[in-house]
């Protein structure tokens, strides 16, 4: 991704590993300051997921891959390292995939199978983009929910690659992005991304990307996925589903990206994803200030199911599928 | 509206007169902290209203009434008076049709005049709250956005005048309150009211609503509405439409609490209504902390247009009227 940094315009990424230090950047400073940290143990960098200095679930299995490269060139017990990352964090799938892979091939250079581990997520997310972009027409406005950018996926992302590609190629748009209540991973995050990349966009309230569709001033939206059914049904972020009845309504194509790798084939719908429900100090709460009074609970479910019937299509890295055929489309290779 | 205050719970008013001296529940310090203000003289009133101390439309309608009873018992010219009130705050329809009935009163007694106007207020919210409780039956979960409250409309509310009356007849009911960003009247006004009241209730993100909705845990939406046209379309707090489809998506009832005086009959439809856009701060900002990047930035339309097709029924001092047959209804008296 493309960042400003005191050196000027960077292509960073948001996790990378030079001789014997992996560096990241830091995400929970982000957008009030852009600084990256050195990390040179695997201890370090079970931290700093902990800590979520890096999230997004593809960006923590590359700090799992490289915290385990660390323990190897520091000579460490590699069983125990592992432990050590699994116990960071529960949800994300790709930490506990990306720790067993480096187990297994404990016999090889793990810096080299790090690299090549996170490598492989970049290609993807920039095939992501290369399927989506054609999608973008100079002069469209664009809608997007929560971050599905660079930061969460090493590079490019999944919902803003299609955009950073098309912007790249010289077309010109506008992104509407929704701020994403209650974490704000929208106005936080999505903008600072799309800022660095020269997007032009405007963050807005999550009630009114309803407004701007009902006034004919959005002509796509695409969003990210954390799983997707057989059917197409998907869970993504509280909201997505909200943005995808509108989009319908208003004759407007939703489009969801993901790599063929969030797909669940163990399940046949979306009734079958299990919503996590978070604090109630996330809605309660905004930058440690409280905004409803003492005495009023809050719920917080994390994510919503959105069903099939409402998505357009599946922007993937090997192809933009139709949602009722993606399982048979990726079947057939 | 009850009240939880130092001398235990009482039943107050928004803003009221005793003797020569009006007092106000000052609303830009809830929900952290509950206190009134105690207004001696029409500027003070002045500033109250400007400042925000009072604020919604028919409150400050009943300010301005008072103002005015204040400025005749001091003995003030009522034309400076009227002038200075009307010079505090550009948009509510209410403060200038309160001054302008205060002045063509100017024989008789004011601070008489301004009660009865108040009263009369409070009286067409209450008659709303009777039309509109017998929809709420045991067991059911609402779903309300913004603060359509007592505290905007002297006593009662619009839509929340109807869970009320259900309420203080018995019926247990549960609320989920949208945070209605950006201002968040529903996390700061909407769950004060309702938790002095003793209603069940939750602060909600505004992404969550629909997550609800589909699950089908929304039984019935009440909204309140700042103009309706002739044909029942309405404009009212941004994200309002987001939910009305929403609720039509998913089989429920949305219905919009609003006095006679809402109807603006010189609007054959919505798409004659202006909306305002506020400015970015309110976006880009929450409670004095900037939450995205310096550079990037916001769109804040104050309000959205619901179309009536999405409405199922209009609750008034005058019954529950269908969207569409409101205009020849009222006409008939």
């Amino acid at each position: 991704m493309r960042v400003r940094t005191r050196h000027g315009r960077e292509d960073l990424r948001a996790i990378w590993m030079d001789g014997d230090v992996v560096t990241v950047i830091d995400q929970t400073e982000l957008p009030r300051k852009f600084k990256t940290v050195a990390i040179r143990t695997c201890g370090e960098m079970a931290e700093a997921i902990s800590d979520m200095t890096v999230r997004g679930a593809p960006t923590i299995g590359a700090a799992a891959a490289y915290g385990m490269a660390l323990a190897w060139t520091a000579g460490e017990d590699l069983d125990k390292a592992g432990a050590a990352i699994k116990a960071t964090r529960p949800t994300a799938h790709d930490l506990f995939y990306a720790v067993d892979l480096m187990l297994s091939k404990r016999g090889g250079d793990l810096v080299k199978a790090a690299g090549a581990y996170a490598d492989e997520i970049v290609s993807r997310c920039k095939s992501i983009g290369e399927h989506g972009a054609p999608l973008i027409e100079d002069g469209m406005s664009l809608l997007t929910h929560c971050n599905a950018g660079a930061l969460a996926t090493v590079d490019f992302g999944t919902a803003l690659a299609p955009m950073r590609l098309a912007h790249r190629s010289g077309r010109k748009f506008f992104v509407y992005v929704d701020e994403t209540r209650p974490r704000l991973q929208g106005a936080k995050l999505t903008a600072w991304e799309l800022l660095n990349e020269g997007i032009d966009h405007a963050v807005i309230a999550d009630n009114a990307a309803g407004h701007y569709m009902s006034r004919g001033e959005v002509d796509l939206v695409i969003v990210g996925a954390d799983r997707i059914a057989s059917n197409g049904d998907f869970a993504n972020k509280i909201g997505t589903y909200e943005k995808a009845v509108l989009a319908k309504e208003n004759g407007i194509p939703f489009y969801v990206a993901a790599p063929v790798s969030t797909f669940d084939f163990s399940l046949a719908s979306g009734s079958g994803i299990v919503i996590e429900n978070r604090s109630e100090e996330e809605v309660s709460f905004v930058g440690g200030r409280r905004i409803s009074p003492e005495g009023s609970k809050a719920l917080n479910p994390a994510f919503d199911v959105t069903p099939a019937r409402y998505v357009t299509g599946i922007i993937t890295e090997k192809g933009v599928l139709k949602p009722g055929e993606a399982a048979s489309a990726l079947a057939r290779g």
